[in-house]
């Protein structure tokens, strides 16, 4: 399996509901360093799983409408806590759309999956990994 | 799949058996930056995967018996080689069995796997990933 | 010069004021990855610049206010931009404190100077570098 | 599972055909910090994957022909777009034959897969992974 | 003293001339991740050292006629070996000059100094520090 | 000022002597990445600050006596705590006489100074800059 991975990154503040999150019941906020991988079981015929420029303006797409957010204030969000491992999910699905939609320099029916990853410090990272189909 | 990771570290001594081991068959010691990662096919009513300050506890509670010891010294370990990749399932078997007791604030049965990586320097690690249950 | 470093991070919520931060004019948030770095001139009589641990503690204790905080709402910053900037200075300025009270281990007046550094994401950081005296 | 990953990098030159690549079809570079990871399923009774020494061996003697290279000029990647998808590939292969006539310090039949990471910038990496068999 | 630091990145092609470059005297190539830093006595009104924003648009065009090219060809580079060294000087200075020219989104003569970083490799970096004025 | 940093490291086994170092009282051990920077006031001929291929030779020369050592059955540190910031200076302190004996692709005499750096773990480091004079 090949894949190719590409990075960019959000600011955001939110609040969660649930005692499980302590003191991250307060409104605060996070850096994610954001991580998307694409994945292929072949090379195209310039030699590549996918347009990395495209990859890289996809990407960035999917994070502008979070990035300076409050996400507690987004509709598309209401009622949920936007986890990192939320969050992974949520900017998967719109890049596996992006995917489907030919966006990515390759039909997406020659990609495998997706991952993402949310860098959140140091010392704790969260990913989600899906078929793209 | 989800996952989420957390990181510490252990600063250990020890020495191995073997002449595959060369210089390092002298006692030696080294720092191991630890990542966790605990899988599960999905988020629980939270929007998480554990709760990740117990993950945080629990891995700071099974590399507490480790930390500044002498490993050649550890009964549990007598005739064995600490190696990195030894250490790796060490720790593995002591989380899952953690997961498995419902330590991580999330029943054991709705996690699926984890994953023990040791960075030993800027240009080797090793890790063990294998199912919980 | 010798210089001993520790990290450790805050996650918070903030908003600016002013129209040089375009879109961070928004509630929004960061996680800030955390270096405290201390100089001295000279090693005491155990080999050390500082007593790491002191200085691990005195960190965590420096950033718990400001942890998993809305900083637009904490009395002491009413009024200020807390920029990355602006906040290795409160940080420093707070360790300073804690080094003039002796609290790292060894005399404040055998310390030369101090270091934080806030790393916002991976393409940004910035530091505050000043004596303690 | 069991994994073992070492490090090294190249430094090489190089031009892509193909409108894709956008100002990458002229003559440029790269820095390839280049990760590969062993995979076995159990350790031997060393209580390793492999003998790590002689992964860094054989990584550098499968970099070496092309470390301070044009590879434009090398006959073997003739009408090839050496990218970095491509590379991890070539790597593999490389490092297989070798798992494979048993050079790592255990016969290449107790080992699973390789994994090859090429991180080309701090925002963009590509990888391969296959069985060796 | 205040600094504030952001980081991109180019991959250039070059060849050197002289015996200490050894296999480097061939044509090859690098990945550079640049980071620029920006130093000030103190923070302006709006509590920052430079517009991040702006440091980051000045960096990018400084970067942009190095990016993908071959400096073996550039006219300004004629004669010169286009070392790590040298190249942290080349952007030192275009910045120095943005600084000068008030583009920083802040009166250059508020500015005290630059220092500009280019990792190589994860083995190897360089840099250059000089006052603005 | 231009500097080159060169990065190598050591796995070493040691105990400290005093109750300020609490559990590392006890045979414990580290892996240290060793950065090593070299600062000139300006290029030579060839547009370096030192040959870095000899700036790496010279590391790995220094760095040999203390590799996969016990660091306490070491004659030279008989009586010494061999604490990350003593062996700063200790590193430091070879280097600089390698430099004074024009070892390092350049006459001494055209070098400033050396900084070592000894990253312990993801959240500690220690280093030492001194004149080479």
């Amino acid at each position: 399996m090949h894949a190719v991975e590409v990075r960019d990154h959000i600011m955001i503040a939110h609040s969660f509901s649930g005692e499980v999150f302590g003191p991250a019941q307060k409104l605060h906020g996070a850096t994610f360093v954001v991580d998307a991988a694409f994945f292929a079981q072949s090379l195209d015929a310039n030699g590549i799983v996918i347009d990395i420029g495209r990859a890289h303006e996809v990407l960035k797409e999917v994070l502008t409408p979070l990035n300076f957010q409050n996400l507690d204030e987004l509709p598309e969000f209401a009622g949920k806590n936007t986890t990192t491992e939320f969050l992974t999910r949520h900017i998967h699905d719109r890049l596996a759309e992006a995917a489907r939609a030919d966006r990515l320099g390759r039909p997406g029916s020659e990609l495998h999956s997706i991952r993402v990853s949310l860098h959140e410090s140091h010392v704790a990272r969260a990913w989600y990994e899906a078929p793209i189909a």
